[in-house]
């Protein structure tokens, strides 16, 4: 009786998404996802950073927030409003930073408090897989917009407005990721951005940015923020020490002002993201982050060449691809009978992960013969080895590359 | 132009909570929340674990989830997994285990999977305030059951299962903190146990048991968990580090089976938990939780015995409780005149904070007369000032007690 009665499939909420399928273990050619170069996390410089701020305020772990309030632990958020000034030309304080658990929590949090079913947002139509994931999860109406060589494209987002305005719908933001793009890895100009700016005043609609990736753009340099580049609120933006320290710390920010941001607070109950990596990070941050970010920019780029570099010799002319401004992902395209998806679903049994382009592609079936390369975590050997393998499978399955692997050499 | 269009007033979720207050400081005499014993923070402890095991296995931070999955760091679920078999009876593998950001994350993914508006769920009529804000916000039924010195009344479940089974519904959960309740901090035997496992069975409702003080019995020895009694998946258990070690952490555990550990894994989309924190409690807790907590439950009983002699000397017979099992809190119960709502907000204004009885009860007006002192974290002077500067504040507004502070020296 007790099996048959707690039994949960008659409690759960009706509209939950599927169950998770068991975790085995990371596929060995592992190109998906945003882990990073095992080499470059700071391990010295993260050890030495715990026993000085632990000595010197460790006993602050003792209280909710560290005597900092649900925004986020001060020191961190100095760093990061320092951090921004810097490098995104963003003037805020740090009363208008939330760190965050990951710039996902950022993600959750903007659409928790702006969204209900049956909204509509604009995206770009290639865009971050979890993006696509979560709004389709809240049941909102996503419009996705064509990118091209400079990122989301102003004319067809003004297309994209009118369209909306003419049916009587005010979207509740536009999503970009202006900055690296993902997964297309483009960096949009100022003069695009403030195009784009210029939109969402005329039609009312606010600007999401989400520049996760921002701090790896192989020249150091990049455009200002979009967020930088007004002084109202019409910008929300987030970012992440996810790509630029260790994925695993799960720290992020999110910057807007106190009418929004009281808002998101007001609905954000978890007791604050986690002390021990906030203390460590913003102590480690404050003398280390610029040094480690541009080592490890040049660790990326080389990693990225090995990528380009095995693609060319295995796939030849058939993979096509930009080289990226920055980031830790390629995005390629194959010939017109190739589906990534079911190339995706053969990889995996080789070893190989790769993200299908269906996934990253608001329209599904446009991404049918792309697909998303993460170079940022296999060592060298291990990206040749499982580029070499991809090939096999798409050959086999597709006769492409046309010539198998091997004789392409 | 600018302001009106980005005033987000238009563009909010319509049914958001309302906006937070701006967060300036603690009060001096802090006795709300969970904060603890300052001094008790093992910070020698953590920093040495955090250069061991970053030394050992920092390179692993380059990965989500750590070579460990989604449900966690190992190492942490396989501490978990023994300390809940050696202290709460409860046989379960690491598998079974996930590892959370605090256990209100645990109370938000149970919440999430399996009540939607309108459901109906059983608490304890005096319970947690923040598990009620939560079933509040998501628009569910909440049936409050009386607590007695053993916990939660059984008989008195069983007359609310029978009036809800009547009326054809069949609630979601029945939610209880059998081990030091929050807030009457009592501790439910094994025969009370018993029963409402046997109710859980007869009316097919599962039992969400909250262990998050657990650790903290005077005695040391508590009674087996809830889902230590049962072989079957009839109880989801959760618990927490927020207590035993630090609350700033943010690090508590779930457990249950497969069938909805599934779905919980389906909507959690947080990344994990921050892997610093999960590997430097795990290294910490392997070798030093048991003394740890030894010596934290001395020095939590010994503030709880300064404040009890503080309220006996500033208040008399006026304030009634009962001396608690363990934990970090003690029941109050005042003169019936006295409303703690009113006396918490002139409190604050002389800088003492306190949790009013109506936030800790299902039916807020049974709450009046109560209010839940925190006695962990102020030192043993602040808690004895602040009882004083409690006990005018009551004496000027309501007589209570009669004589005034300092004539009852």
């Amino acid at each position: 009786m007790a099996a048959e009665l707690f039994d949960y499939a008659e409690l759960l909420r009706p509209d939950l998404p599927p169950a998770a399928a068991r975790w085995t273990a990371f596929p060995k050619y592992n190109f998906v996802g945003g882990h990073n170069d095992a080499d470059s996390v700071p391990v010295e410089g993260l050890i030495a950073a715990a026993a000085t701020v632990l000595k010197r305020e460790g006993s602050s772990l003792s209280t909710y927030g560290l005597q900092s309030g649900p925004l986020g632990y001060r020191p961190l958020r100095e760093f990061v409003a320092r951090k921004l000034a810097n490098d995104a030309g963003i003037a805020c304080s740090p009363d208008e930073i939330l760190i965050t658990s990951g710039s996902l929590q950022g993600l959750d949090l903007v659409n928790q408090v702006l969204l209900s079913p049956g909204d509509t947002v604009i995206v770009e139509q290639m865009t971050y897989g979890g993006a696509i994931t979560r709004l389709k999860r809240l049941g909102v109406n996503i419009v996705g917009v064509a990118v091209d060589h400079d990122g989301l494209s102003s004319s067809r987002l003004k297309t994209a407005l009118d369209d909306l305005k003419r049916r009587g719908i005010r979207p509740k933001y536009i999503y970009t990721i202006p900055t690296v793009q993902n997964p297309t890895a483009t960096v949009m100009s100022e003069a695009r951005r403030a195009e784009i700016l210029g939109l969402s005043v005329d039609y009312g609609v606010p600007i999401f940015e989400d520049e996760c990736y921002a701090d790896l753009v192989w020249e150091g340099a990049r455009p200002r923020a979009l967020r930088g580049m007004v002084s109202d609120e019409r910008v929300i933006h987030i970012g992440s020490f996810s790509k630029s320290i260790a994925p695993a710390l799960r720290l992020g920010y999110l910057v807007a002002g106190w009418p929004l941001m009281s808002r998101i607070l007001g609905i954000k109950s978890d007791g604050g993201s986690g002390a021990l990596e906030q203390m460590i990070l913003a102590e480690y941050c404050r003398d280390h982050f610029e040094s480690h970010v541009r080592t490890l920019r040049k660790t990326l780029r080389r990693k990225l060449d090995v990528m380009i570099e095995a693609l060319r010799t295995q796939f030849g002319a058939a993979a096509e691809f930009d080289d990226p401004a920055g980031g830790i992902f390629l995005w390629v395209k194959l010939p017109e009978n190739v589906d990534t998806t079911r190339l995706m679903q053969l990889a995996l049994q080789s070893g190989v992960a790769i993200n299908p382009g269906a996934e990253w592609m608001t329209d599904a079936a446009a991404g049918q013969t792309r697909l998303r390369l993460c170079f940022a975590h296999p060592p060298e050997q291990v990206i040749r080895e499982g580029i070499a393998r991809l090939a096999e499978v798409c050959h086999r399955e597709f006769a492409v590359p046309a010539r198998s692997a091997r004789e392409h050499r």
